[in-house]
């Protein structure tokens, strides 16, 4: 029989699920659903349940029902599980409750108003007009960054809520590894005589044929559309209201079916995949939850990336493509469509760079995020600073502030540290799909067959059904049997890289 | 300055506001959008939601502050609104007060169950199987009429919930003249010459146009896309998460676009006016919702009778549904396509029945319940009361339980009161059409080219921007000038298919 106390617990957990769930369906249907004059009263409503939730989460009701399950964990009378379940949401709850509600409230107001502004200055390209607003962001996060606590750097709190357990010291030293190896290596490739020609992939693909064809990949690959749907919004986003509903968007453009629709649905799959992975049984604890960002962007990232931009995937795709798109791909060998899908080459723009280039996009942010929060710059130096980095990791240069400091949204919306777990996301994809491959036999004949259930599998087994009892750090190293390290994102870069541009 | 009692009482009105606004949002989703495997999930998290609106509106803490408002508003301390405002929310709080929360659980608990018997026993034909737990049903329900209170009938208590003041003793005298019209003239349209012919409208309409043009029409006649939207659902019906967001839904047949898409269309759209019409600055007030469930469905049939089945609106419409489906409609005129879709011919199902026989099969449903419910019939005697009455009123053989006493949903939810509003929409929509009509110059020439905006806003001004400041009875007797009579609607009946069966 289930303790009584624990029982409590998790009655309490289900309501902070529900209301979780909740933010999240309102959320999905704001991107999806919302009539253009209902978006006023969907805010209310929005902020009322995020306030709701809160309260409840830091109620003395429900410290009092928490500790009284953690004694009996301390006690001995709770089963691992239940015991586990207790520690881990105490740990939830002393961190949440580290932040003063006031600071929690102006902090609020002061990322609603600097979005907007940034709206603004970034259709004016002036960074002029942000500039207040991001040093007070700052400012404030180095508050928030004192309540949370840190050992070394101010910057590791902030990490720590996208991240647990990632430190700035641990990051500034891979980030620096990889950045050592990919900006000759993309020179290197911008020097190749390798010439790419990627034209088809921009001819007019009719967008009800990409909507069938989208859905025959997800479905094949894996996601289960018993427990989850596909739907249009402007910027595509993966939404998990329980594992039993997980609801994935995607964008159509009629001259940009591969990278805009495709590939992007596959990376949504992949963030969807773990959604369904995670223990139903468990749903509203941590056992129920994922572990981190980067955990999930590495789901994703390596649908995307290991998977639906190899070789293997489209030897199996190819064909049923040129039947859908016939005169699109009239002439086109499959080895030209490989090639064109992996075209590498530097540009200003963060979201539209390819598999090469990205992590210097993101490292750069780093470095700017860290040294930001550490004092070392001042936000008046930003666009100098963008357009130095910008020049050195990608040699280009900046022509105005839309195209640089002002492109992402994050730091208006109060995100910092939320840029390094797209790299560590890239990171562990490599190094999960590296022990993949070593554990499935021929895996890749069974892509090239459109056999995608024993990766669905490992990466379910391994990863997924876990959900938070591991830290990052420890699933990695349980799942792979190394601690994380950018040598197998780095290798699989250069094997890939230097096939395709003959280096 | 707003007074500070009515701002706090303003404010809990408001998250109450919101909460049943996300349970608007959970049911039109779940009707919507959720994935088969999603519904479990969804039903706990439905019923979390309406547990916690229900907390809170019972909770001493709402009440106090609802009785410091009452006293400023007794004291004159209130503006009109403010007081009325108070006053109104006294009311319905009183009532909810009046069931106890145990009583209110264990009914869930039995309608829950009583719906999945009610699913089977219609599959099966069967109403044995249906019985015992319709006679809990009954016994509940007379339960709640003695929680609820009533002077002369418990049946009084039960419609009240639907239709606040309709009376037993005056809904019994105005269906029984309405009957006492009705069965003869429906006899007489029986031995009528006139011989219709609909075959035309169960031809083959492609989905895809039957949606481009239901979308026109919604349009035309005053639906506001900024503030709402139209999806697809297994049967239509219209929920307002706000009147800036109204979400409307039919369902298509590819083999019958007039009954089921294009008049289901207009009828919801008519729902929708009503909630878009509601006034936006009292949203979450008393003057901010519908009056009741006759007042509301009043406007769908307005909107779907009186208007989308008139001649007027067809000489309007017809000439593009001819340009939107040539083939279907060659050698149609529109008078043969005004004929057939007001064909009457008495059926045994409620949701098929056309306007002409619709009450009657309402009046059955309304005799039993009330019967049923003050004890002058047993359940046991249904399928032979309701042989009887159909044999009656219309003429006809029930062939099996399931084409009778178990074609709705109603009873096994609970729902006992709910069908004599589907009439007293149909008389209240006669009552304020034929007033609309003599106060609107050449209203029919009007709709014949298409104007349709001074109908929307005679029925916005006189009806939707009121709230529930009126009861049904006053705002009729205030828009008309007379009291509720059936008198309208049997004048329109018998004017409208005199003429089309040459009486």
């Amino acid at each position: 029989m289930e303790n009584n106390a624990f029982s409590k617990l998790r009655k309490e957990l289900l309501d902070l699920a529900n209301l979780s769930q909740l933010s999240s369906l309102l959320e999905w249907d704001q991107n999806v659903n919302v009539p253009s004059g209902g978006h006023r009263a969907r805010a209310d409503v929005m902020a009322y349940v995020a306030h709701l939730r809160h309260e409840k989460f830091v109620a003395k009701k429900f410290e009092n029902l928490l500790r009284t399950a953690v004694e009996s964990a301390e006690n001995g009378k709770l089963e691992n599980d239940e015991s586990f379940i207790a520690l881990k949401t105490l740990s939830d709850f002393k961190k949440a409750k580290k932040l003063p509600t006031e600071f929690v409230g102006e902090s609020a107001r002061l990322y609603g108003e600097s979005y907007q502004v940034w709206v603004e200055a970034r259709a004016k390209s002036d960074f002029l007009l942000f500039e207040p607003y991001l040093t007070r962001i700052v400012q404030a996060k180095k508050q928030e960054a004192e309540y949370l606590g840190y050992i070394k750097s101010p910057y590791d709190a902030l990490m720590d809520n996208f991240e647990p357990g990632l430190t700035t010291e641990f990051a500034s030293k891979i980030f620096d590894q990889l950045k050592a190896f990919m900006v000759p290596f993309v020179e290197r490739i911008g020097s190749s005589r390798v010439k790419i020609d990627r034209g088809f992939l921009y001819e007019k693909y009719p967008i009800k044929k990409q909507s069938q064809f989208v859905r025959v990949v997800a479905e094949k690959i894996g996601f289960d559309f018993h427990k989850g749907r596909l739907d249009v919004s402007t910027h595509p986003f993966c939404q998990s209201l329980h594992s039993t509903d997980v609801r994935l968007t995607t964008r159509f453009d009629e001259k940009d079916f591969i990278n805009q629709a495709l590939l992007s649905v596959i990376h949504e799959v992949g963030h969807g995949l773990y959604d369904q992975g995670l223990p139903e049984e468990y749903f509203g604890t941590p056992l129920g939850e994922s572990i981190s960002l980067g955990i999930h962007e590495s789901q994703s990232r390596l649908w995307e990336n290991q998977v639906g931009r190899s070789w293997s995937f489209w030897v199996y795709f190819y064909e049923d493509l040129k039947k859908s798109f016939p005169s699109q791909l009239e002439g086109v060998s499959l080895s030209k469509f490989y090639r064109a899908i992996n075209f590498v080459k530097p540009g200003l723009i963060r979201v539209d760079a390819d598999e090469a280039t990205y992590n210097l996009h993101v490292i750069l942010r780093f470095e700017i995020e860290r040294d930001l929060i550490e004092g070392n710059i001042e936000v008046a130096e930003l666009p100098d600073v963008w357009s130095r980095k910008i020049k050195e990791y990608l040699d280009l240069i900046v022509p105005n502030d839309a195209r640089g400091v002002l492109q992402d949204i994050h730091w208006s919306k109060g995100l910092f540290g939320y840029f390094p777990t797209y790299i560590v996301g890239n990171l562990y994809a490599a190094q999960f799909f590296d022990t993949a491959r070593k554990q499935i036999r021929r895996i890749d004949s069974k892509i090239s067959n459109g056999q995608f259930s024993e990766l669905k599998e490992w990466l379910k087994n391994n990863i997924h059904v876990h959900g938070r009892r591991y830290s990052s750090e420890e699933l990695l190293f349980k799942a792979t049997g190394n601690k994380s390290t950018p040598v197998y994102f780095m290798d699989y870069i250069k094997a890939k890289y230097s096939e395709i541009y003959n280096l």
